[in-house]
């Protein structure tokens, strides 16, 4: 099997991997050249409904829960008392649906370069959006680096980067100037979570160079928590938690009697996804 | 991209799961059809060797140790004295080499079907096969369903079913039928482990089935371990634990001090396997 166009197959290759995932669609359902990106929408045999942005999976229906799930309530449950969220990229809304469901959250503002990510998110995912009128959410449409560096110092509790590889636009979200910003916007016992990608394929080349930012950037503490997100490639994937204080311990209590559905997390899931794998503590 | 044959990639379709995993290849080094299956070696460009069996991956260089330590290790340090282990399948003997780096462990049977996959092992993995003239080691090449109608009750502490997915030989070893000669087979204190493929393709088909089989064959309790597997299908696998005695508490301090190297598995590794998934405590 090559990588070549055929109909009833949409395939992303992962050049770093030496890989490629295919999900067998029915149709296509969109497509469309934004000002920043070309977006795909597929309907697919197995996988829901598929967005592919610049040629790389962003999510499907099946699978979503398990990202969306393990970018908000890890970083959540270790805030004492999340109040102000940040979400900068998440233009799908699932990660606004996740944070939306803790009752203690006051505002919840959505910081997405793309509005056309989430107009298409409102009609294909209407599930992942179906928050998006709460009182308590806000929506900017323009650039997470510029709105960070305009921010207020201490303003926000949990910053939460669900953002695209980091390659084009979002390249400067990896980057310790941005982690700057990110602590100087974050309150004293602030938090931030970003996806880091997967341990297999880019734990020297992104997940190293992530923590070593964060730290440099100010944070006292990071850690990678691991979790499965089959269509990324590897279907291993982390996300990276920094604070200004511990975040190894969270509010497990309150997330055993979390008293809202999830799919994936629980209180022993985030504990689990906090166990390191032995190559991670050997470097 | 379509499921066809080019020189420069192989893939597996998963028909169930309307998705395709394509590795990148730089040759062909091995195809042979024996007496139960075809096999085909390649060497890739990322993944280094890849084993293939009637068109399914069985392991790559790359990613089989989280496969081979999550197989051995959680049932070795939850039993609390095993001695007498037996592998139904594992051919590759990676399974193999993880048991022996347990100083405990006194006697290792393998029971393969098919001798040729040790012996190509032997040849493209030699790293997996680097344990098989320990003294403790012994092969026997032959049928697992009739070795363990066969073997002698009580007579051993730790079967590991090793096999590939339920379909063709394998599919007896998915068996209640199969589980309560395991059963007979097992010590007091027994423990089995088998593989159990993906939570997120197969829960309902093979997951909830096998812990019915397995607690219908007689074990007191069963419980599904979630590990990162990425040349499977989604990414995403399972072993499930089963025993005659609480399988959810293990020897963590002894996985802590373990003395021997791992890449994945340590005793945090292992506790947070044991996490389940919200989805899984809903049904």
């Amino acid at each position: 099997m090559k990588p070549e166009t055929d109909s009833r197959w949409f395939t992303e290759l992962c050049e770093e991997g030496g890989s490629a995932l295919s999900l067998q669609i029915r149709e296509k359902l969109h497509d469309e050249k934004t000002g920043f990106q070309h977006i795909e929408i597929y309907s697919t045999t197995h996988f829901g409904i598929l967005m592919v942005i610049d040629g790389f999976v962003m999510l499907t229906s099946l699978d979503n829960f398990l990202y969306h799930e393990m970018m908000s309530h890890p970083a959540l449950f270790t805030h004492p008392d999340p109040k102000r969220v940040v979400i900068i990229g998440g233009g799908d809304c699932g990660t606004l649906r996740e944070v939306l469901k803790h009752p203690g959250v006051e505002q919840v503002l959505q910081v997405e370069i793309d509005e056309r990510v989430t107009r298409l998110s409102e009609e294909y995912f209407p599930d992942l959006c179906e928050s998006n009128n709460d009182a308590r959410a806000g929506f900017y449409f323009g650039d997470g680096i510029q709105w960070m560096k305009d921010a207020a110092a201490g303003s926000i509790d949990v910053i939460i980067v669900d953002s695209t590889d980091p390659i084009g636009p979002a390249a400067g979200l990896f980057s310790a100037a941005f982690y700057r910003d990110c602590h100087q916007v974050l309150g004293e016992r602030g938090i931030i979570i970003q996806q880091s990608e997967s341990p297999l394929l880019h734990y020297e080349s992104i997940i190293q160079p992530m923590h070593k930012a964060m730290r440099d950037a100010g944070f006292s503490d990071s850690i990678s928590l691991q979790f499965p997100q089959p269509c990324y490639p590897s279907g291993w994937w982390t996300s990276t938690l920094a604070g200004k204080e511990d975040i190894r311990r969270f509010r497990a209590n309150d997330a055993q009697q979390k008293g809202f559905p999830t799919r994936y997390y629980n209180a022993a899931i985030h504990q689990g996804a906090l166990a390191q794998p032995e190559f991670f503590l050997s470097d």
